[in-house]
């Protein structure tokens, strides 16, 4: 599934509602999910972290529906390469690539 | 472009030191761009907001990768149906659509 086909799925789904909600209810939302995707990776929970994976990009589309933002077109900034080093694999050594 | 496609960039792109890093200070480059996404949104930087989304998503798929959990795979709970009621066009009363 491309991604700009989920956004809109998610569009579709939910919109009317987000929309009412607003960027700073939805980032609350959003912020949720991403705390239980933090409690289920803790708990070695493997179906559990499943689930809150697709829960928190489901928010985070729900949130860039919000605020008018193309995920698919804002990710081409990965898809030529490394932002950092232009590279295909990364060779700067940088916080993205960050070990510790 | 397919979720799974940026999710096989992203792995060929920092798997290297991803898989080093491991999951719990993975989740911590993660959640400094939320926390940079909730900073962009709040001072309305339009542009910076779209580079941020674009950060938490990488950021996301990352740690999926660290975990070894399908995206595209995982988003399926969604793409035939709100999880809740089941329709293309959400019709429940939960937090999934709670406009408070």
């Amino acid at each position: 599934m491309r991604i700009s086909e989920f956004q809109r799925i998610i569009n579709e789904m939910y919109s009317d509602k987000d929309r009412q909600r607003g960027s700073a209810k939805t980032f609350l939302w959003f912020a949720e999910e991403v705390g239980e995707l933090a409690s289920a990776i803790a708990n070695d929970d493997k179906q559990n972290t499943v689930e809150e994976f697709a829960d928190v990009f489901a928010w985070l589309v729900t949130l860039a529906n919000v605020e008018g933002v193309d995920l698919e077109d804002a990710v081409r900034k990965f898809t030529e390469g490394c932002p950092g080093c232009g590279k295909m694999e990364c060779q700067c050594d940088n916080k993205l690539t960050n070990v510790s």
